[in-house]
């Protein structure tokens, strides 16, 4: 194991990259060596985010871009970037080698360039590369992560689904008709400045959005595909919550032959089995996770319930978007990738 | 049409009943006669809620409990009692007649006492009366609410829910696999004091409740089977909001055998139909509605997504709770008995 | 008194004109013949505010700017816009007549064309019309307001101020060193795209803003002056709260030899007469008044406290400040304009 | 240097006690040896504060009361205890020897019983022990702090207060007329049950409370006159802001005999330097702080505003009132004291 992990990181003046500056600073292996923003060149990441005052990169200044000697001995790149930044950013940095990308956006993951346009609207650039991006839950599939060559990080929404289904689907039970109501907080837009994220837009209200179709569909249901062994299409519609921070997510799915009786015993047992050990999952029974209990923490906390006069398991989770569902998930896939403890930088709230 | 109408209002000084005054103050021919509360027992409705100050009744003095001559000459006696509250209420009342009760609270919703021990877990107490309160939805019964005795004011979840989903169940479109996701502000709960409706808790919070089976359920599966024609059962899960009011219900149903193309055309065509010359529902066709335009309001409004790929009808629909879904509803109901205008004291926001 | 008052309104898709739009509906002699706004041209009142789709006006659809004929039988026209747009609209208008103005912007309210210069930075274009605008807060000079040829409705700062500082600066006291601490909801920024603004900004933020010298504090110092019977020169500073509507004022100042005991109640007896009778200001004693108990309200709540160690008079005042602080107080100038009942449109929270 | 240090804590599951909890699991030194709390006795520590799953500290049990044996070996106690829950507690507790107390609570700040008799309203009943308890805010007296026997934890307005004034009142300048107007957040005032704290109470609303004498002021004044070298009386007043945590003060001050000019550039200087090195104080010159930039970690944030136009000092600083307000301050206090690095388990946001 190394001592020292060199870090770039690239888009890092928005929230995603700040909560990565943030946890950074507690690794004990981190050492950033230049993060780039084109809006913030020449500041530095405390007049940004002056909470990182004391932070060990709190002094470390914004570049546009990077220059050829930065990639020099650099380990890990991280890409906090919008749909198609990633993608135009690697095919621009050319053959570039000696570094893993943790792309902490969105164009690595869909493993089938035709998916890519079904979701996003535009051809792949880089259909070549998609298989060199491992898709990475460390929950799900620890073992590939080690050996990845790249890390696609998932999306803040599949992240908190993919924890919440995988026991069921892995389970040996049938499962059908899949139904997902998700609830994120506005930090999950980026600091885009439109008239629906203003204070007296958001404050005491509430909606669904992209209700005809999330770009997240197809990550989510490429990994169930995966773990239930068959296609399962999925209904999915994300809302906006007037909080700052984290996802909650009501996930309705009917059980196939279900047993007469102790269905929910049965099922928690499964799911307290599945995440025995876990660091960064907590089962919490019948009892409802709530997103106060995850916010500026990896944890993804999941409860269940059966309702045997449906015979619809009722599945809840809860975790920070900016943590779990991004920052701090793409740092515990860091430590994963470089042999460091798994909860290194992660396990503070 | 008589020109005043005489009322009684029994427990007001809660939400529920504080917003009732607030209307009735502003309805032309209301005149309320006492009001009751036990907590507030001689403080004045102004004291309770200073922003009533310049309304016709703020000057009105709670007292605990009405005495025999109050009942003079009523109309109208509101109830605005947590559940049990109603019947207990009656019961002691005995048989004083001459005035129509407007029951806000729970009681003589569910029109089978069985189902009312299922969902409520206690006896009905006066299950001979059940037939003589309408359950009441204007849009969806008007004819009936003219001719009723007494009227049973739904609960604030179901009337979000039925008023979306009455266009579709009526429609001769099969419908199966109903999941309601609905979300609530914490006034809903009313003024209980309790570590989890603390701004502490709930602040930046979000979380689900009543998981295994909310006592609406009972009452949105009675009137789902009259619309239907047959018995549907639900899932429903309600959530609490971080917001003061206001709920916003996510529904996904499955439409059998769909035409193969302009479903979603033809859905918004029976919903535009459906509540042509509404006064207070208000369908936004593939729109979302948001809580905060129905804030204050005696609104419903209602949006539509049909998401070919998984033949899921998506019904969105927003309403203040203690407006449409208590207090405004129930002045909508006053206003159908008495023969006054439908919108008399509900068309300001 | 005439039964009809026919209304034009420019610049009325912000808060300011939709809150005028929203009283307006319950005006009973009020007919808005057109409203104007470049954003908006085109659409409908309710499209912008869906809670006013049962309003008399819910339908009038924005033009961008009057034609020539729209002023033909206009009794008054509201002027909705920023620093200098006032001004430069009336040049604009030349010489039209036959209507009163009611400026609800900060042109007009400086009596001083330096003062202007001095606080907005800009050089008044229009300074042979200041004398024509009278500075209306009507429960301090009524008699004036009814006698005006046009109108400068004060700003929400000051309104909340005056009222605030009124009784104490005409009791007969000697006032000095007045410091003023304001709050107020981000609804008094207008609808601006600022980082500032964004919910994820300002959500469980606060903090002070216009620190070295904020606008108002002119057109308090020029009313104070006006009361006092000299030149008093305060100390104010703005800050901005985490909510969507409200303000709170807490104000500070010496009485100069002040009585050896029952200061408090003296001033509270001064307090109590000064808006006896009073419809739209409440005097709450030695209890401190909420933004929540005005929020939708003309109500200004005024509260005090005499500390008799430091010799210092606590003054506290709450009001909604896109109602008495903006379009509530018009609509009130414009009922003592027109010969209508002062609290037409007014009285309904 | 020791390598571990022993704590007790007592009164642990109210916010400040999770705080110090989530705080000393970061911490490289410290051993939670026992913690109590009625209320919450046989629950785990993450039981109480799910976050705290992966904290060191996470599976420790309250126990209601500490054993005798609880004594032994431990160096620090804790005390997170209401007034007059200290001094009970210290009574009760008797002779115990062996460790030094840190006391978060209120009652051994203020030096003079009559002061507390004053401010608290009641008998002190340990008087002879006040000398013993250092008045400890590290940046003003860190030397006595190192040798101190006890601790007196400042409180959380105190804190705020004093770090912005002490270095204008060191200055050499005369300093008069002080007015501090501060706003915190509702953690402050504990997880009680009131009405008022209901999220439907506060949400979207802000007021002033204990406007006629808040208990701090005995604190800050007694602290002003060792500073300032004479008595300065204060006028305090708090507020109540919608927010969970952060206390913003604005303080004005008139200077005596100021310089003509440059007088903001001189004192910005003064500031500048008194703070030169410190961990946890930032001065940020003429821009203002904001509270969710200190949310979460142990600094206090100070800016500042010459008036020169009234010759008022205006003076602004931001905290988190759990963390600098209080239990941050009291392990930078404990660091002191057993000589461990002042930033250890503070440095992370």
């Amino acid at each position: 194991m190394v001592e020292e992990v060199n870090i770039g990181i690239i888009g890092g003046s928005g929230y995603t990259g700040m909560e990565l500056v943030n946890i950074l600073g507690r690794h004990k292996h981190a050492v950033i060596k230049f993060i780039t923003s084109r809006s913030s060149d020449g500041k530095k990441v405390n007049d940004i985010q002056p909470s990182l005052q004391n932070s060990r990169f709190g002094d470390l200044v914004f570049k546009a871009v990077p220059e050829g000697d930065d990639y020099r001995g650099i380990d890990i790149l991280f890409l906090c970037l919008p749909p198609q930044g990633s993608m135009d950013y690697v095919k621009k940095m050319g053959g570039k080698t000696g570094f893993r990308i943790i792309d902490i956006g969105s164009d690595f993951r869909l493993k089938d360039p035709g998916a890519y346009l079904k979701w996003y609207g535009v051809k792949h650039t880089m259909p070549g590369l998609l298989k060199d991006f491992t898709y990475a839950i460390p929950e799900l599939n620890k073992d590939d992560i080690k050996k990845a060559t790249h890390i696609a990080n998932p999306g803040c929404y599949p992240t908190s689904v993919l924890l919440a289904l995988a026991p069921v689907l892995k389970s040996g039970y049938g499962v059908d008709d899949i139904v997902i109501d998700s609830k994120s907080g506005v930090s999950g837009a980026g600091k885009k400045l439109k008239e629906m994220y203003m204070f007296g837009s958001l404050d005491n209200n509430f909606y669904a959005y992209s209700t005809s179709g999330h770009r997240h569909i197809g990550e989510m249901e490429q990994e169930i595909e995966k773990m239930a062994g068959r296609i399962l299409k999925i209904d999915f519609t994300p809302h906006l919550l007037p909080v700052t921070r984290g996802i909650f997510s009501t996930i309705y799915c009917k059980i196939i032959d279900p047993p007469k009786q102790d269905m929910e015993e049965s099922m928690a047992g499964i799911y307290q089995n599945f995440y025995k050990g876990s660091l960064f999952v907590r089962f919490t029974g019948s009892s409802v996770p709530e997103i106060r209990h995850t916010a500026g923490t990896n944890m993804c906390m999941i409860g269940l319930k059966y309702v045997g006069r449906t015979g619809t398991l009722k599945i809840f989770s809860a975790l920070d978007n900016l943590v779990k569902g991004a920052a701090g998930q793409a740092v515990q896939n860091m430590n994963l990738l470089m042999g460091f403890d798994e909860g290194e930088g992660l396990v503070y709230s």
